[in-house]
């Protein structure tokens, strides 16, 4: 992998990996299901193999980060130590594991004049993933592109650059032990800034989907100048809405466990809007489980009446995610209110009703208009493997393909294949 | 609808237009089936109640339009006879027939937790639709798109505004006499070109999808400058393969069928391949049916030397389509040229085999890279009726979402929808 050294030679050397990823992709295509578990097996191999070589170069990596002052959970996600690297190895083999959707007859039927309709899963393509320098992104993301027949185009975090390159040859090997074509996995060569334009407006039509992960700043990035489909989530500010006839402890726990359970996660709650119609019995309990768990809360003028440990929300609040410790709340009229206030400042990612109210949990989850709807869950269960999808290389809030988890099935369209007997149209 | 004056005016106009049209979008989402068949029914009589009068409008705008001297096909597209608008009417009532797609269930499972995820079927939005000066689609697309559950903003060509304007209101009538806001059909209130832009820009993500119907002109603006996804075929370079073990009399069926039964349409074959397998007992045979039917013929050297009537093809005539009495023809040494040949210089849309080897026919089936592959059947089964879908508002062959025929399924996304018990995610 020879650095190109000025911004006509990046344009070249990219147009030249969007080639021979086009070919690469076309190979994959058709390749069996065997052959691509055995490339991922010996992916899962060269990476143990190369242990070591890769803490080399990601304490190079870690060296350069440090000396500029990074923020320390910066530094722990660039990190790998030998359990992060045997966790990687694992994720492939598990992948392995994973059924091909490729294939897949998802449906089929046959016409009064004899023409029998299939509708086939087929790859999508070629995929660029832009990450930031989260070096297990580079086999998780190169991983589940392969085993869904796509060519992936890697382009992760300037400061993680000599980790993926030693994780991308490592996974390359892997490719060429079971005869699949290295240019299947593949990484950006340059960490010039101009490069991810020159993805971005999809290398001459060489690119079919971008798949952005990383924060708010580089999806908004990607959804603003991309030329080709994107699957994303700018951001989740996602809902629980306990509604005036939820089990007390039941709202409690959900609510804990959507917000506490992990901050950080894009299925975290942000705002929990109360019914008040069970304010009276349901909202300082609520509150009290919360702020006892370290949750700082922001609320409307009837939330705060309720506890003093509650501060005065701003507008501003119904549309933050905080991805921390801490919540906005609210309390509504009463369903109406909830939605209309989940359509106002939700972003179409995931929200919860809690209720013991069938009729009410329905108009829920038909009606708010997000990728997922919950009644008496979790909005932390907004996560591929907990779908049963196996991993995900991703989220996306968009409304058309894929919505919700991206796995492997969601890596893939389809094709309509005909089979006649000399049918013509009259 | 008044006609703004300027460019300001026509973007607030856009604008207001755009989220009028998300607000009976959200409306019309949750509308029952019986409620969008109803405004179906309404909106055909309120067409045959307005026959009169909108036949004088496309008086009016057929008038203008022959004033500019413009082509007889162009004339005859934009031309409304007594027939036509009761077929467009009979339209209308056939879509209230079709099964409703919004709110099936498509997929359905339990995870160990006891969580119930159900893949349920929801319309896209707001879909702009594009087109020439052709009225009926200004009542065809509204109606799938209404049908569908989404709202449509309409831009057809300026030659045929008034006729447009009549149906609109028209279609707007019935609407309103099912209790359906006008806003789910609305029309473009000005002819000037940046509305055009103004749409594909996403009119500040108002609109959710843009699907435009004509020429590759129009195709090509679309696909260049649309900031929102886009359901378009460019160009249908539709391949007909003569595989070496095809029966004669089918393959001249099909071929003829393909070319000749409508050259106008997308799914019209433009180039035939025959196997040099073949060539001796087939080749003449078939340049004999279709220059006999009145097709021109422009054939590599091999098919030249078959029939004096075959001219000298040039490179570009791979890749042209022809729309046309016209067709270029190629022998190939086998199945792998054939495929090389489809995938360089095909547009991924229809391409066909005849053949009566099972093995050949499913290697191109699933290896041709095109929306729809079909064996021993002709490419101008590549149409939403012919797939038994009932109606479409186009072809695709995007990679994403809808490929081939796209109909009322195609026109909807899908959100998950979780029933639980009180989960938390450990």
């Amino acid at each position: 992998m020879n650095k190109p050294e000025n911004a006509a030679d990046t344009r070249q050397a990219l147009l030249a990996m969007g080639r021979s990823a086009r070919q690469a992709a076309a190979a994959l295509a058709l390749a069996s299901t065997a052959a691509k578990n055995e490339a991922l097996v010996h992916m899962a191999e060269a990476i143990r193999a190369d242990a070591a070589l890769i803490a080399r170069e990601n304490e190079a990596d870690l060296a350069a980060a440090t000396d500029k002052a990074l923020k320390s959970s910066f530094i722990d996600r660039l990190t790998l130590t030998p359990a992060r690297i045997e966790a990687m190895a694992q994720g492939l083999d598990a992948i392995a594991g994973l059924p091909d959707p490729v294939g897949d007859v998802t449906d089929r039927w046959t016409r009064p004049n004899g023409l029998k309709i299939a509708r086939v899963r087929v790859p999508i393509g070629v995929i660029g993933i832009i990450y930031e320098s989260r070096p297990n992104v580079t086999a998780d993301a190169g991983a589940l592109a392969m085993k869904s027949g796509n060519a992936a185009i890697l382009r992760g975090g300037s400061d993680g650059f000599r980790t993926s390159a030693a994780i991308v040859a490592a996974l390359q090997r892997g490719l060429a032990a079971a005869g699949l074509p290295k240019e299947a996995i593949q990484m950006v060569p340059t960490m010039e800034r101009d490069a991810v334009g020159l993805l971005l407006s999809g290398l001459e039509g060489t690119i079919d989907l971008i798949v952005p992960r990383g924060g708010k700043s580089l999806v908004a990035r990607v959804q603003q100048e991309a030329r080709v489909p994107v699957f994303s989530h700018l951001e989740g500010i996602c809902h629980v809405y306990v509604h005036r006839a939820a089990n007390l402890a039941m709202a409690q726990s959900i609510v804990l466990n959507a917000k506490m359970r992990r901050t950080g996660v894009c299925g975290a709650a942000e705002t929990i809007l109360v019914d008040q119609a069970c304010a009276a019995t349901h909202l300082k309990p609520l509150i009290a489980a919360l702020s006892d768990a370290g949750c700082e809360i922001w609320g409307c003028d009837r939330t705060q009446s309720a506890d003093a440990r509650v501060k005065p929300a701003a507008e501003a609040d119904w549309g933050t995610e905080y991805l921390d410790a801490i919540v906005s709340m609210k309390v509504v009229d009463g369903l109406d209110e909830a939605m209309a206030h989940i359509a106002r400042y939700g972003s179409q990612h995931t929200d919860a009703i809690v209720t013991d109210d069938t009729a009410a949990a329905g108009r829920f989850l038909t009606e708010v208009d997000s990728a997922i709807t919950l009644h008496n869950a979790s909005t932390q269960f907004a996560d591929g493997g907990e779908f049963g999808f196996g991993a995900e290389i991703g989220i996306a809030t968009g409304r058309l393909h894929a919505r919700g988890p991206v796995g492997l099935e969601q890596l893939t369209t389809f094709k309509y294949q005909i089979s006649g007997t000399g049918q013509i149209r009259p």
